[in-house]
C-alpha cells in the first residue's frame, strides 16, 4: 500500500484518547484512523513504570501490525512514562500529547506562570513541568492532581454540582497563585472545559492538549509529506481489549459520532478475541 | 503446619478488600492473614466475564501456594462472577461477599423492600437480587449503580460537598420507594456510611457487606474447626500486583491500622517482583 494511504495509529489506555482522535478527525478530515484503547488494562495511572511501559510496547506492536505510517499516543501517562523509549523501537513518527500542549502553554502565557492539572501518575511524574522549562526556563508553573475528573467525565457528570465542587476544590489553590494559563493535561478534561471556564473566569486560557497533539500531527504529515492524497471517504477502526459495549456508549459521547466498526483484541498476542 | 494455624487468604481486585480484612481482625484477632490485591489490574468492574475469570484463579492460586485455610473473595465484582468456579476449583473453603450482605438484608428487611448499591458490574451482574430472592422471593428490590462513589472513597471524600450529592443524586431514587434497608454491595461503601446514613434517613437499616462477610467467616471457621488455637499474636501479611506505595496510604485509611510488611508479586506467575 502506497504509505500516504495507511492510517494514522492512535493508542490509549482506554477511552480518554478518543478526544485526540476527534481533533484529528475535525483537523484532518481525509486521514485514516485506527485507535487501539487497552480497556482491559485501563487505567495505567495507577501502575507502574515498568508495567506501563510494557503495555504500552504491546499497544504500538499491536498498531504497527496495522500498517500504519505514524502513531499518536494518546495518553498522557503513557507519554509521560516511556515516550523516547517507544520513538527509539519503531521506524514510524510517535507523537505524544505532552510536548504539543507545553508548548502551546509556553506560547499563551503572558505573566509566565501556568497551571497544569492531570492525573495522578501525570503530575507526579513532572514531565510537564521538565518539558516547558526546556521551552522557557523562566515560567512559574503550579501544579495538582485532580483525581475525580475522570469519574466525573466518564459518568457524564460535566457540569453538576458535584463537577463544580470538584472543580473548585482543585482549581481554586491554582487561581490563587495567579496563573494566566491552564494545560489539560488529560485527554478526559477537555469535556469538562464549560466547567473550568466558569471556574477560573475568561481571563485564563485553556489549553486543550488533545487540540495541539492534533496540530502536531498535522504540521507533522506536512513535514514528512505522508499526508494522505487519495480519494474516498477517511475509514476509522477501533480495537479496544475488553468491554466493546462500555466503549461504545461511553466513548460515543467523547467522539460526538458512531463508533463502528469495534474488534476486540488480546493486547499481549494481537490476536482476535 | 497445622491447619489451624494456616492464614485466612483475601482476595481483592485491589484496596476495597481491606474493609473486610479489617472486620476480620476485629471479629477474630486471633486469625492470621494474607491479603493479596491485583492491584495491577484494578478495576475489574468494566471487565469482561472471562477476564474477571482468569484474574480470579490468578489470585486464588497464589493464595493457595502461601497454604492458606480458607478464602475469601472480599470482590463483589469477583464474587458474582465466578465464585462457584473457584469454589469447585480449590480444596480448601472459599467465602464470597453476596450471600452473607443478602442473607443480612433479608432478615433485616420488615416491610420487605430492600436497596442495593454498587458498582456497575456487580449491580448488571443481578447477583443480589439473585441471592436475595432465593432465600426469600417475595422480596422487592430496587437496585442502584453508583459509580463516583469508590474515587470519592480513594479521594477520601467521605463526606463533603461532592460526596453528600453523589449521594442525594444516587439514593433519591431508592428512598421515595421506601425501601427500609439498604445493602452496600461493595467493599468501597463501608467508609461512606455516616453520608449514607444522613443522606437515607434513621429508619432505614445499612447492611455492611463486609461486616457480615466476616460473621460468616467466624460461622464457618467454628463449624469446619478451622479457628486457630495456639498462642502468639496473628500476623498480617499484605501482597499486592503494583504501585505498593499507594496501597499503603490509601489502604491504611480503609484498615485504619499500618499495612506492613507489603511485597509485590506477578499475578500471571506467582514470583516476586
Amino acid at each position: 500500500m502506497d504509505t500516504n494511504e495507511r492510517p494514522i495509529g492512535i493508542f490509549d489506555s482506554g477511552i480518554g484518547g478518543l478526544t485526540v482522535a476527534r481533533e484529528i478527525m475535525n483537523h484532518l478530515p481525509g486521514e485514516n484512523l485506527v485507535y487501539f484503547g487497552d480497556t482491559a488494562r485501563v487505567p495505567y495511572g495507577s501502575k507502574s513504570k515498568e508495567t506501563i511501559t510494557r503495555f504500552a510496547f504491546e499497544g504500538v506492536n499491536f498498531l504497527m501490525k496495522q500498517a500504519v505510517k505514524m502513531i499518536v499516543i494518546a495518553c498522557n501517562t503513557v507519554s509521560a512514562t516511556c515516550l523516547d523509549e517507544l520513538q527509539q523501537a519503531v521506524p514510524v513518527p510517535v507523537v505524544g500529547v505532552i510536548e504539543p500542549g507545553a508548548r502551546a502553554a509556553v506560547n499563551a502565557t503572558v505573566n509566565g506562570v501556568v497551571g497544569v492539572i492531570g492525573t495522578e501518575r501525570t503530575i507526579n511524574s513532572g514531565a510537564y513541568i521538565k518539558a516547558i522549562h526546556r521551552l522557557n526556563s523562566s515560567i512559574k508553573i503550579f501544579s495538582r492532581a485532580c483525581p475525580m475528573f475522570v469519574p466525573l467525565v466518564e459518568e457524564g457528570w460535566l457540569d453538576n454540582e458535584a463537577a463544580v465542587f470538584a472543580a473548585r476544590t482543585y482549581l481554586g489553590p491554582l487561581k490563587k497563585e495567579g496563573i494566566d494559563t491552564l494545560v489539560l493535561a488529560c485527554t478526559h478534561y477537555p469535556l469538562l472545559k464549560p466547567t473550568l471556564r466558569k471556574v477560573m473566569g475568561d481571563q485564563v486560557f485553556l489549553v486543550d492538549s488533545a487540540m495541539e497533539t492534533a496540530r502536531e500531527v498535522a504540521r507533522l504529515l506536512r513535514e514528512k509529506s505522508l499526508a494522505r492524497t487519495g480519494g474516498g471517504p477517511a475509514t476509522y477502526r477501533y480495537f479496544v481489549s475488553d468491554n466493546p459495549a462500555k466503549f461504545k456508549e461511553v466513548g460515543e459521547r467523547f467522539l460526538n459520532r458512531s463508533i463502528d466498526p469495534i474488534s476486540v483484541i488480546d493486547p499481549e498476542t494481537g490476536a482476535g478475541r
